[in-house]
């Protein structure tokens, strides 16, 4: 209980996040940060909730009312949509490929649901047709659950066929978008998505703590139809669909206001922006980094037509030494990169390239990094290679898609 | 779908913090939420969770190993203390005193527990030979919840007594501190506390969005003993402290990397100020405002003996307009201060002099201006006597309690 030494100010240092999240924040985000406090029930916040739900529909091309963010981050995003959803003994089929599936079918268990798994290869994804012949078979099935973005492994999950085949067997389709949001497409109501979360610090470019979350009428009514109340009270999605309810606004929590502010200046930044010239920024400064990395000897894992722009998951060569150069980046030059979980440990980096990680300048600074650490460890690379491929698909693209914000 | 109106920046304009939380921040916590990010797994933000450990441990009075900031805001620090350590048919005996007693006895429901409530009328205590009687006649009783500072009553709950009483009948004692961390003393050693959490936004001045929490070794080990797995995965306690631990440091989720910047400046403050002072600042700055008040009609609602410092909930009498009152403050002075819940709606105002907000100018400011609006409606009050009252204490205190930071 003695008195702690923390007797300076914390003053972090500049980096270049290029792991798979926190991505960099933009500094108009960061200013709305430090804006001084309004209470959480004041009239001018209520606006700012509203702002933020009509904010959150067009990122996730939905009407859905129920379009909120949740006071907690992406991973309570999953466990709400999850606890109101599943209830004991419901049957859920859940795709699992990597870490985040995994986790959602640990959750189904958590609320007494019975998790149907679909299992995949890492870096695979689930195929519909696997979805369609477990739909057939295992009737009835209340959800289907799928990652689009699979955080740990980058590939990207298609969604375009599954919410028909859902709607066809009476299941609910939920989504996780954590790391998808705001850089390639999610259309919920186009989809058939009928429940969908993510989080604040992928492709939003805001810091974590809050997690994007939006619920079709047809999961609104499954969650009025439970037998049971919900296990969390927090994550009662009922409760706070009536806190974030311009007509009710019935006190539930208080609201993390400074977060709030936040993310209505980074989705105010990804509108600006505009869906299209986001969606073709991320998918150029991805192909771009490839290109380099392909140059030193790292391949991505996904299948060309299942890679996240976002989320650039390359195989290791046995030369390279995983930490010695993660730990190189960051020490250096102050960069940092993601390394494998589970069991891509030691043999994959996760680069992000994320919302404002992802700019053509980011790209030429870590291929540059890499090929300087490359050679001092005598491993094979052409030294300007790396940044000579990205430059060449750089000089090759629209000047347009280059632009920065 | 439609694009939304959010054309410009949202920029808050000054608000007297003067309700039951959000308080006041001070700028050196606003500038640290402004800092650029670093990464989650980033040595650097490592040793920072460290500090705010070392932190909390001090603020809470306890060696307590388990003592973190937990990624919700106080509710669901509330929520995780009952949803580890409450099992399907686990009893639990908790006083309901206000609204805040009402939330635990449904969370235990929720988790499959038995509420034993001990009822007191709003603005009472729960008293511990209530505590000491159902304990008797209850056996076996799993933990006794109590609620510290009850911030819709304005109640402080004694809780000397309590920690024995629970030991003696092998049950652990669950203490809500989330009003009166960093206002009065929580002695969690002490007092033989096993579990408390508290909110960021209250007596330590920092933005809603965590729930420092600690737990003891007695606590950590009711939950590794559990028969069933906590249903709860976001907030699991055994994960979490997995995460937190510095020797394992296991990925669980994104902490809320800003939130936590701006909470390990808050509790800077907390500790440059001291214990002594902080909590004599609190008393006096109470003690002057319910001496104006009283001027003006406005009379305390729980006893003396029982009063809390930081949320002085005061009765209106009849002739007062609450609704007319607040929305004048709110409108023509940028002050904020609470109304009252449930049962007491209407007939109480509850002002909070919590941390920042705890100011001799800010009580004086509020004073001020009810008398002006009280004078205004013809409501009778001697001009200037309110503030000339709380002058009065002001000018017999000591003057080293009167010092801002």
């Amino acid at each position: 209980m003695s008195l702690p030494p923390q007797d300076h100010e914390f003053l972090p240092p500049y980096r270049l996040l290029l792991g798979p999240g926190p991505s960099m924040v933009h500094p108009r985000v960061l200013h709305a940060l430090s804006q001084p406090l309004v209470g959480h029930l004041d009239p001018l916040f209520l606006d700012l909730m509203n702002d933020i739900q009509a904010l959150l529909r067009a990122t996730f091309q939905t009407n859905n009312e129920f379009t909120i963010a949740l006071s907690g981050t992406g991973s309570a995003g999953m466990e709400a949509v999850i606890a109101n959803l599943i209830e004991p003994g419901d049957r859920a089929l859940v795709g699992v490929n990597g870490v985040f599936g995994t986790r959602l079918a640990t959750m189904i268990e958590r609320q007494g649901g019975v998790p149907l798994r679909i299992d995949a290869s890492w870096g695979d994804i689930i195929p519909a047709e696997a979805v369609r012949e477990q739909l057939a078979r295992s009737a009835p099935v209340k959800a289907v659950v799928l990652v689009h973005a699979e955080t740990s492994t980058g590939a990207r999950q298609p969604l375009e066929d599954v919410g028909a085949l859902c709607r066809a067997h009476g299941a609910l389709l939920i989504v996780d978008a954590v790391t998808s949001l705001g850089g390639i497409p999610v259309e919920v109501d186009a989809w058939g998505i009928d429940a969908c979360y993510s989080g604040t610090q992928k492709c939003l470019s805001c810091p974590p703590g809050l997690a994007p979350l939006t619920m079709s009428p047809r999961a609104m009514e499954a969650i009025r139809q439970r037998q049971t109340p919900c296990h969390s009270w927090y994550l009662d999605l009922a409760l706070i669909a009536d806190y974030w309810n311009d007509r009710s606004r019935a006190y539930h929590h208080t609201a993390p206001i400074s977060m709030l502010y936040a993310l209505r200046e980074a989705l105010r930044l990804v509108q600006a922006e505009g869906r299209e010239a986001r969606f073709a920024r991320h998918r150029l400064n991805s192909e771009a980094l490839l290109a380099g990395l392909e140059t030193l000897g790292l391949t991505p894992l996904p299948a060309t037509e299942h890679r996240l722009p976002m989320l650039n998951c390359v195989t290791l060569p046995d030369r390279i030494n995983d930490a010695a150069v993660r730990t190189r980046l960051l020490e250096d030059y102050g960069i940092e990169i993601g390394g494998g979980l589970g069991p891509l440990r030691g043999r994959v980096w996760r680069i992000g390239l994320m919302g404002e990680s992802s700019r053509e300048a980011h790209v030429l600074t870590l291929l540059g990094a890499l090929e300087e650490i490359f050679a001092h460890h005598g491993w094979p690379a052409q030294p300007g290679r790396a940044v000579h491929a990205a430059v060449d698909i750089y000089t090759g693209s629209q000047p347009t898609t280059r632009r920065s914000t």
